[in-house]
């Protein structure tokens, strides 16, 4: 496994100075890769940028060789994806003053965070990926951020159940069929909203699992993830956890927002996104190597393939490993605690490496019996990737 | 639950400006208790000081406010306990060519953590708590930085399980009944190396469970929490999970360094420490609240009393909760994935607070049935406290 990075980033924090060259293990490659890489955003600066990819000020992803085996991932180093420009930091300034609106239900009003707090609290482990994670693989360009693996994490969210909102505020009214959770972006006058409005609406179902999240990784939850509130689908999309909420839902129908009603839903390449053309809801089972990442030749000998699997809302039951590009695989072993089926596990293969070129590819099975695909599915934005071909890490041992 | 504190410092993060006042909901006390808190020292000054109490250059402790509700406890406000200095910040700059040397095996010699990483990977949850932590409730003045509950937090670990590395160098070799770990602190010339090197012996039965650990909480082991390499021995006081991990040795007796012959024994006050007393390995069974913290006065009504329950070797089984000082009790409720026997467990209890005086406590019990005691047992160091009445969080709603 190759830390290099990560071990070179703490010296750094410790230097102060990302000039320092020459002392440390970074590859030449890594090294001239990280000196031209865009700077980190203000709202998101403290993060650790050498373990990242800053695509754009709304798009930072984690390198491969960046993820540990320890679960989870440490929000310092945790992908960011913002549909719009985040609101202003003083909303950060006094998270428990935070006020959502609620709708749909017996009694609806309006809530703080604070009082939120008082509710009830629940943590729960979960896998937060990007719909897009994976589109720097699609063949035709699709538009859009070029993800690989690392607009992923398995995050530890803390909040209140949605379910005990609803209770405290009279249950949900009837006929509804969608929780709809509404970003607290400002969007600037002469704009419409709906075309840029950060609002999605999921199945009702979905509020049985729901947090309303304030506490990321044991910390109060940042504001380049959603803080000071964020609504938490386990086993959904990115994009269902929709940050800086302002303003949640019950409802008939799914928004019109475009967001929902043309934006991330799969259809053929070429064509329009719209209504009824399934949307990005629960994940599909995924997994990939991160070590070795590849990033360098290694030696021959004993090598610990290690990697993460999950299942959206189904736990991961299987991960497979093969060697040569997929002609032949051999059962993996988890590895350490379970955090429930939102989260991911890490996965461990030992094998013995001869000189010469490998092809390092991982298949997973979720509980409900579904297999990793080989191939991707296509599709217009280039949207859940898990066909695990693509996922391959090329190895050269000398 | 007031995460002000944290909160405000993510703010800090972003202005980068500590000084700044006047804008933030931290009360008047917190802020003037952290304007004049000591410096961070350089080798953790990318700890989050504002989480943080420094005591000392070597002993920095977790706020009890800071602690989140979300089982693990990030690294940056992670409490560090040196017992003397680091060594220079460059072992850390190439951490696979750490060399370790093994001794009291079938084949001694050296292992770098490049080669060790070849030869297994796990990850374990645990507490890693000080001794002492606990030791500022003691009325006799122990000699020690006066911890109350922030020398401790629960991490995850990820390593070479210790007995893939024995088996890999020929087994224990016969006779050894302890697995004794030093520390690559550098000890002036001149200094006799049996008075302060940090040296500890484990009843060999650890070697099952322990690691030889180079990643803590998903990113690369710190040189402030031991880095390249720790000696992990889950459930056990923090002095046995020896940093920066030089030597490894399967021995007959235990180290005669004082560390472990004099240092870290329970004995009664005024009397000094000795072979044969007890000495910390395993830890008791322990929890605490955190949340109200009882910083500040509180609205009266509904309150999520949370907090944090373990007990070393043991699973934590049941938590009880007092708001009266321990006249009555009420089982709180474990919230949040379980990490394993060695890792706590957040609990949460909802209870009405009506205006007044009121004093919360818990009281935890283990699967091996030991119960948290009410009282402190008084030895001469102030080690091992688990008693639940100094503990408690004196809180007023008015």
């Amino acid at each position: 496994m190759d830390h290099a990075i990560d071990s070179r980033r703490r010296r750094l924090m410790l230097s102060s100075a990302f000039a320092a060259t020459g002392l440390g293990p970074l590859s030449t490659a890594a090294f001239a890769q990280a000196a031209k890489a865009k700077p980190l955003p203000k709202y998101a600066e403290w993060k650790y940028i050498d373990s990242l990819i800053v695509h754009s000020s709304n798009t930072i992803e984690t390198r491969r060789a960046a993820f540990g085996s320890s679960v989870v991932v440490p929000t310092d180093i945790l992908f960011v994806r913002n549909n719009i420009p985040p609101p202003e930091e003083s909303i950060a300034y006094d998270p428990d003053a935070w006020e959502i609106t609620v709708q749909g239900v017996g009694k609806p009003g309006k809530m703080t965070v604070g009082q939120l707090k008082r509710l009830g609290v629940e943590t729960v482990a979960m896998v937060l990926q990007c719909s897009g994670n994976g589109r720097g693989f699609f063949a035709h360009k699709a538009s859009g951020t070029q993800w690989t693996v690392g607009a992923a994490g398995c995050v530890l969210w803390s909040g209140v159940p949605l379910a005990a909102v609803v209770k405290a505020m009279g249950g949900v009214a009837g006929g509804m069929q969608f929780v709809t959770g509404s970003g607290g972006e400002r969007i600037p006058d002469g704009i419409d909203r709906r075309q840029v409005a950060v609002e999605r609406s999921v199945p009702l179902k979905a509020m049985e699992t729901a947090l309303l999240a304030w506490e990321l990784n044991g910390e109060p939850l940042p504001l380049a993830h959603g803080g000071p509130l964020r609504l938490v689908i386990p086993g959904y999309y990115g994009v269902n956890n929709v940050k800086y909420l302002s303003r949640l839902s019950f409802t008939e129908k799914e928004t019109d927002a475009n967001i929902q009603s043309s934006g991330y839903r799969i259809r053929d390449i070429g064509k329009k996104g719209a209504p009824g053309q399934p949307t990005m809801w629960e994940m599909n089972v995924k997994s990939w190597i991160n070590h070795p990442a590849g990033d360098g030749p290694m030696l021959p000998g004993m090598v610990q393939i290690n990697g993460v699997a999950f299942a959206g809302v189904n736990a991961v039951r299987r991960v497979e490993v093969s060697t040569d590009g997929g002609k032949t695989w051999t059962d993996a072993r988890f590895i350490g605690p379970d955090l429930g089926r939102y989260a991911w596990r890490q996965f461990v293969l030992p094998v013995q490496l001869r000189t010469g070129s490998h092809v390092l590819v991982s298949r997973a099975t979720d509980a409900a019996g579904n297999v990793q695909p080989a191939e991707r599915t296509e599709n217009e934005r280039g949207y859940g990737h898990n066909g695990w071909r693509d996922h391959a890490v090329k190895l050269t041992v000398a």
